[in-house]
């Protein structure tokens, strides 16, 4: 593996720390970070903690908590560095799956259930699906080793949730903002496959109510690959309640399915818990101002808390809005997606042109911004800059769902 | 998840033990305990201790043993609180597999070998097979996140011995009679299946050559769940030999296919290892007591040993005998096995009724009595029981094997 | 588990040391042996180490290194005794896979990718292919437990590879030629299945610039076992370059598919890396010397370096050339693969009489010598004794790949 290249060159030293590194043969059991244990320069009041769980199904997973001093971010890197929740005054930015156990790959198989093995360990806040396929489960074709076109069972949302990082590193910087940053890395790579990289900066400053995931994919192969990448960042209560309401700078939206199409009218406002609801997928492409940045927002019912999501429509074009609403114990939840594509299958997908490619060792990145807001003028502030991305220009909704196949 | 909440309000509060739990983040690597540390008040000798295992397929196993100062069970919290087997005087209670080692789950692949790889861990004495599925592999229908009926590829036995027991505590009663209790908790959760607990205590007594499991199956979900539960409860040598006897109060008995047919007349008694013989098993619905209570036993050719089951035929109406004396180096085994149906796929157990349902936040509990009888007139006392709860009622004998599909 | 027999009884004892061992209970995190431990009567300057893998999908990996004093070898006993890599002078043996990681087998699913799932782990040097099956994936019958015959998914390659030792020892000879042996155990046992065993032993002498692999099948059960075994022998650079050249006593050689047969008449020579190269497989059938022993052998552009496989055709009939020379990143490497058969899937093999079988407890040994030549008069020897295998008997190439279906 390639080393991670200096990020700065100040003279003041950034701290850094590997905790996990195949390369060096390193897997830290505890770890634990503190302005006091490294002559901060900055602000005080911020904590970093690694440890391993156990019992259960949870047995041997990595878990690191940065704590910024106003809000808390749990990272898995066992589970691809997805975040299983974050915590900033009273909010609670997250959701309550069926799955209570950070389970370890080890005891998923993503084939099971006819290519929905993954929902077996499904209850991160935010979670990565891709690299190779990030969509639907179902047969896609592809070239086998003897050059030959095949066919393999595509599973639901991929494998980067369920691939542990090979490579986790500490870095706080000692210059103003005084940023703390997590690097991971995961691969898809093997002989007759993608040689694909992940790799994942998630970065906060002491005292913020905002955080910043930077993501890249690399192709480390010598011909041209195909990836997906699809962020499913999923809310439950306090932020998802009746009456709560998704906002973005909507240009179209289509349904992804009948069952969606018929509820398209509210499509972003929320019910209570609904005993029985089944899944409604809206698919949107949002509108970005001159920058080419966009928002999207989920606030709650008075409007007094929201989370605020913003990134490049160039990066992630498409934005899948998931309702599913059940019973708290079924799964009370919405997910907002930004994603290169839909969630559809990749053969669906690849027809509409929504699989994107990397050329030999060309790299790609997504950023994407979280900031919690947590009165109401923060919202309606928040509120008003979606208006202005939309700039008052029309709304397309489509009351069908597209022909697919 | 839920805490157990206690069972007794004794004067004298029984000893509790967590030695596993996912909620609390722990996993004891090694524990033990005896009369002397907690200056227990009833009949000495009986010990519990909890290690680890390690070495090839055995790596990072939790086992337990409860020794209560007659009989030795050994205990799998890996395999889902699974009865590796147990001893009792000069008497075994287990079988040969070819599996000699008590196989982690992460190295077993249940869609293996047109999912039969269930088989490839499976050697214990006692093991539970359910709780979605717990018979023989294939395809059946279920409803998919988007609310459609889509199929999937059930595996032999389904997952409940290839899952880790979430919660395990050792309780110890301070007033007679003393019991020693083993609590574990499994779960089969996820978002768009079932939201299944099982929570199972094993319970013995100092000096006692019986132990009972009871096994509460909830439902935490939101929608009515079905499930089935079978226990697989297998011999091998010594009570397993030429001569041997299965007795039980038996009503009706099918046979469940051509081959098994062939031999319906002789289905109570057992040949010598028979090279290349093929499994046969039979279909019982047993006669209960005015109780609802019925028995099952396995006996030695010289009606010297005997093991014996006694639980309620409400719980468990069906009853299959597995018979699979084959050489010793192939497998054989018998398996008395009390179910909530029989052994087929689910879609056919569902057509003839036999698939249970759960509705929200029920439970329904499963208890069966295991005891040793070490001499003949133990023996011969058994067996007058299992007469007196068939009463002189007929039993019926179908020659030809059920039309299921 | 049978013990194993001692090797031999000198008066002076070999050294012997367990270190895994289901059986035992055992498994040492690290072990380190050289001759001033055991007051070694021969010659100095060796040592053996085990250590642990930690990070990534590296987690948990067991590791053993032979150094003789001139030759390094990497051996992993969590991937069924394979030999990840070996240096002598400045000659690696192995190649550079897109997998870089030592792959625990708990994050391989054989059957991801159609099948190919295999391949996610693969990047060793020496990599048996074995026991059930060791070809192609696809479709194979079997019989089941009752006695049906029926259908399995077989898995590319077999499951030997990912499946951990369940006994290692170290054995240290005392008297000439001071053998350092490494002895692992690996098993495919189940009900209803194969109960085959791997017992290998790999086998170097101080200083020396050869090692031996000895492994041997053995069938545990009572029922006649069909199996498989295939050595995938692999290289990259500084071997395997432009220029490089494959070398065997071949009496028939046959394109596996149309590509392969594009290129037969360059069978034996390699080109530099070449981009979107498409893997091709050559079959052959080598010629034996009086003793029934064959040599294969690949050297490099200028003749100076090259290694050396012996061993027998009476146990290895089969020699399949692949040859997969794409770009660095993709997979520069070309395998050597003496084998009982060739590498179709095991339904065509058998067809063709080339699927082994073992009768009850029967036991079958394979043996190869693997000898590195460091200088251009011991590459140029070897080359004369395989011309004095082939003795001037007729090459047949076949032009077509054979009708396989």
């Amino acid at each position: 593996m390639k080393k991670l290249s200096p990020a700065q060159t100040a003279k003041t030293e950034p701290y850094r720390h590997t905790i996990i590194s195949a390369d060096l043969n390193l897997r830290l059991d505890t770890y634990e970070l503190n302005p006091a244990k490294i002559k901060f320069n900055g602000p005080k009041g911020w904590h970093i903690k690694k440890w391993t769980l156990h019992g259960g199904k949870q047995e041997d997973v990595d878990i690191i908590e940065v704590n910024n001093g106003a809000m808390r971010i749990v990272i898995c890197p066992t589970r691809g560095m997805g975040i299983i929740g974050a915590e900033i005054a009273d909010l609670r930015l997250g959701w309550d799956s069926p799955v209570k156990e950070i389970v370890h790959p080890k005891f998923i198989n993503l084939l099971a259930r006819g290519g929905l093995g993954w929902l077996e360990g499904f209850n991160e806040w935010i979670v990565r699906c891709g690299l190779e396929n990030a969509g639907a489960p179902g047969k896609d074709k592809f070239i086998n080793n003897v050059g030959d076109e095949a066919e393999m069972d595509l599973t639901l949302h991929g494998r980067i949730a369920n691939t542990p990082a090979s490579e986790v590193q500490v870095i706080v910087e000692q210059i103003e903002p005084y940023r703390i940053r997590i690097i991971g890395r995961m691969f898809e790579r093997l002989l007759f496959g993608p040689k694909l990289e992940l790799l994942t900066e998630i970065c906060t400053e002491p005292g913020s109510n905002k955080f910043r995931i930077q993501d890249t994919v690399i192709n480390h192969g010598a011909a041209k690959q195909e990836f997906q990448l699809l962020y499913h960042i999923n809310f439950g209560t306090p932020l998802l309640e009746k009456g709560s309401k998704f906002l973005a700078p909507v240009q179209t939206i289509t349904p992804i399915n009948e069952r969606a199409a018929q509820e398209i009218d509210s499509f972003d406002t929320y019910p209570a818990p609904t005993p029985g609801f089944i899944e409604k997928v809206y698919c949107i492409i949002p509108y970005a101002n001159n920058d080419g940045e966009t928002m999207a927002m989920l606030k709650n019912a008075s409007s007094s808390r929201a989370i605020l999501l913003r990134y490049s429509t160039a990066d992630l074009p498409c934005l899948s809005l998931w309702k599913c609403t059940n019973s708290p114990e079924e799964g009370y939840v919405t997910g907002i997606e930004p994603a290169t594509g839909f969630p559809h299958n990749r053969r669906i997908e690849r027809k509409f042109g929504r699989v994107p490619a990397l050329e030999p060792q060309q790299m790609r990145s997504f950023t994407i911004e979280y900031e919690a807001c947590l009165d109401s003028s923060s919202v309606s502030k928040a509120e008003k800059e979606i208006e202005n991305i939309r700039n008052n220009r029309p709304i397309q909704i489509n009351k069908k769902p597209p022909v697919i196949e």
